[in-house]
C-alpha cells in the first residue's frame, strides 16, 4: 500500500506502534504535540516540524514569511503544551541551485520568531536535497504535571479558544488566488505572519487545572477530535460562539465559502484548551492578564466525537500526507 | 551565489551569523556536534542530523539500515559530547507513492538504535515531499563542565581515535560499484550496521579532563582540522598510529586507493578527541573499563592546521552541498 492512501494518522499510528520506551518518557510518539520527558526535577518539552516547498510554502511568500512558519509552526506546538520556550533547532535541505541570499533571508525570519520567545537557534543541520526542506525542532521546560495534555479533558470542562478562528485559513487563499483585496489585510497577515501562543498556553498550564490543549493548525473541528479521542469524552461546540472576525465573514460571504470551511481548515495557531468548569474563570483572568484571551465556545461532556450545535460532524481536518 | 558553490561550511557560518542568543546557551549554532543549553542544574544535549534518499541512501540499502542509519547519525553527534542519551525525535518527508512496508521497516530501524542505547522515539512529524526526507534529533543529559568540546584542545594534549579509520567509506563503495568480495563483511557492516560510541564518549567525559571531542563522519582530517580551528591550536597526526583494519588495506591495495582517501572521506562514527597529556592513562583505562578503545594517534602542538607525519595537510573532508 502506498503512504498517500493511508493518510497521515494512520501511518503516525503504525509508525509508533510497540515503540521501545522508558520510564522517563511522560508523552511518546503519537500522545501529543510535543515530546514530554523527565529531566531533573521538570519535563523537558521537545517537538519537530517539517515543511517542505512543494507542499507548505505557496509562491508569495517571502523567504522571511518561510523561516517565520516554519519556526512558529513548532513554538506553536510548545505553546499547546504551556512550556517555556528553551531553544530551537533547523535543519535543512537544500537544493544546489538555491540563492544563497534568499536562505539568508529565511535564517532572518526564524531568527525573528527566536528573539521574540527567548528561545535562541542553537543548532541544525545543511544538506544536499531536491526541494527545500527546513526541519524545526523546539525546546522547552515545564514543571512536573503541569503540561496541557489531549487526554486531560474530562466531562464538565470548559471549552474555549485563544482567538479568532479562520483569518488564517482565508489569507492563504487570497495568496493562492492571487488576490489583493484591500481591506482584508488581516487575513493574509494571520497567514503570513502567524504568532504562536506562547504566553496564554504557559498562562494556562501556570494554574494547574489540569487543562487539556492542543492547537488548531490542521482545524480546529480535527483538534477538538483528537482531543475528544484522546481523553475518551465528547466535545459539543456552540458555532454561535465561535470567534470569527468581521473580515473573514465579509470575504467569506463574497466568495461563497461555507463557515464549515473555516472550522475544518487549518493555518491558524490559536489553542483549543478544555478547562475545569470551576477553575475557568480564574484561568481566563491569568490569560487576560498576560494580554490574551479564552474564549468559551462550548463544553465537554460524556460520549464520543465532536458535536456541533447538537449535530455530530466529521473531524478529518487537513490531512497533509493525502 | 548559489549555495553549491559557497559549500557547508560557508554556508553554516553565514546562517549561524549574529544570531539571538541568552545566557542559557553554552554551545550554540555552529559550534559544536551538539548544541549545549543549562537546564535544571545538568546541560541538555540537543542535535540532528537529515539525510535525503538522492544523497544519503545509495541503493543496496535496506529500509533497516536506513532508519540504523540517521538514528545512529543523530546518536554519533551526542556520542562526541559524551552525553547519555535520553531520547529522540524522527521527522518523515514521504513522497505519496512511497510504500508503507519500507516506512515500517525504516521505523524498525530507527526503533533498533533507540532501545540500544536506551533512548526513545518520542516524537517528530510526517510530510508529503518530493523524496524521502528523514530528519532525527537526539537530546541528551551531561553534568555541568563535563562536555567534550571542540574548541577545548590545548597544546601538550595526546590525540586518540576510539576505533578504526576508512572501514565504512570502503563499504560505501563497495555497495556503490555492487562489490560482493568476500572476506569483505566487515567493510559493509562498518557502512550498513553502524554503532555510535556512546559509551566511549561518557567514558571520557565522566573524568571531567577537559577534553576536545568530534564524530569523524566527515573524514578524519576534517575533524581534526576543526577541533585545530576552534582551539587555535595545530594537530599533529602520527600517519603509522592510526589505526587501519586488515581487511581496509587489503581492499584499498587491490583496488588502488591511496591511504590519504580512507582519512578524507567519511562514514566513520567513531570519536576523535584530544585529552591532556598527564590524564590519558587515566581516561583511556576509564574507556578500556567500558569495553571500548582510546588509540593514541597524535599530539596538539601550538601553531594552526593540521599535521601528517610533519606535512601540512588539506582539512576539507566530505562538503554535502558541493
Amino acid at each position: 500500500m502506498k503512504t498517500s492512501e493511508l493518510g497521515e494518522r494512520k501511518l503516525i499510528a503504525l509508525l509508533t506502534r510497540d515503540l521501545y520506551t522508558n520510564r522517563r518518557v511522560i508523552s511518546g510518539a503519537g500522545e501529543d504535540d510535543a515530546a514530554l520527558i523527565s529531566f531533573g526535577g521538570k519535563e523537558l518539552v521537545a517537538t519537530s516540524d517539517i515543511m517542505f516547498a512543494s507542499t507548505h510554502f505557496p509562491r508569495g511568500m517571502k523567504p522571511e514569511h518561510i523561516g517565520r512558519k516554519v519556526a512558529i509552526a513548532n513554538m506553536s506546538d510548545l505553546a499547546a503544551t504551556g512550556a517555556s520556550p528553551l531553544a530551537m533547532l533547523f535543519s535543512f535541505g537544500i537544493p544546489p541551485q538555491f540563492e544563497v541570499e534568499e536562505l539568508r533571508r529565511i535564517a532572518r525570519g526564524i531568527d525573528e520568531v527566536c528573539s521574540e520567545y527567548d528561545a535562541p537557534f542553537v543548532g541544525g543541520d545543511t544538506k544536499k536535497s531536491r526541494e527545500l526542506a527546513i526541519c524545526g525542532i523546539a525546546l522547552g521546560e515545564i514543571g512536573r504535571n503541569e503540561a496541557l495534555r489531549r487526554s486531560n479533558a474530562k466531562a464538565g470542562d470548559v471549552v474555549a479558544v485563544t482567538g479568532e478562528i479562520g483569518n488564517a485559513t482565508l489569507g492563504l487563499r487570497m495568496i493562492l488566488g492571487g488576490m489583493r483585496a484591500p481591506g482584508y489585510k488581516k487575513l493574509v497577515d494571520a497567514f503570513l505572519k502567524p504568532k504562536a501562543r506562547v504566553r496564554e498556553g504557559r498562562a494556562i498550564a501556570e494554574c494547574r487545572a489540569g487543562a487539556a490543549g492542543m492547537d488548531i493548525t490542521d482545524g480546529l473541528l480535527f483538534s477538538a477530535g483528537e482531543i475528544a479521542r484522546m481523553s475518551g469524552v465528547c466535545i459539543s461546540l456552540d458555532g454561535s460562539r465561535i470567534p470569527v472576525s468581521e473580515e473573514a465573514r465579509r470575504f467569506a460571504r463574497e466568495h461563497n465559502i461555507g463557515e464549515r470551511l473555516l472550522l475544518n481548515n487549518g493555518e491558524d495557531y490559536e489553542l483549543l484548551v478544555t478547562v475545569k468548569g470551576r477553575r475557568f474563570r480564574e484561568v481566563k483572568g491569568n490569560v487576560e492578564d498576560c494580554g490574551g484571551a479564552l474564549i468559551e465556545i462550548g463544553r465537554v461532556t460524556r460520549g464520543r466525537g465532536v458535536l456541533l450545535d447538537g449535530k455530530m460532524v466529521g473531524t478529518e481536518g487537513y490531512d497533509s500526507m493525502k
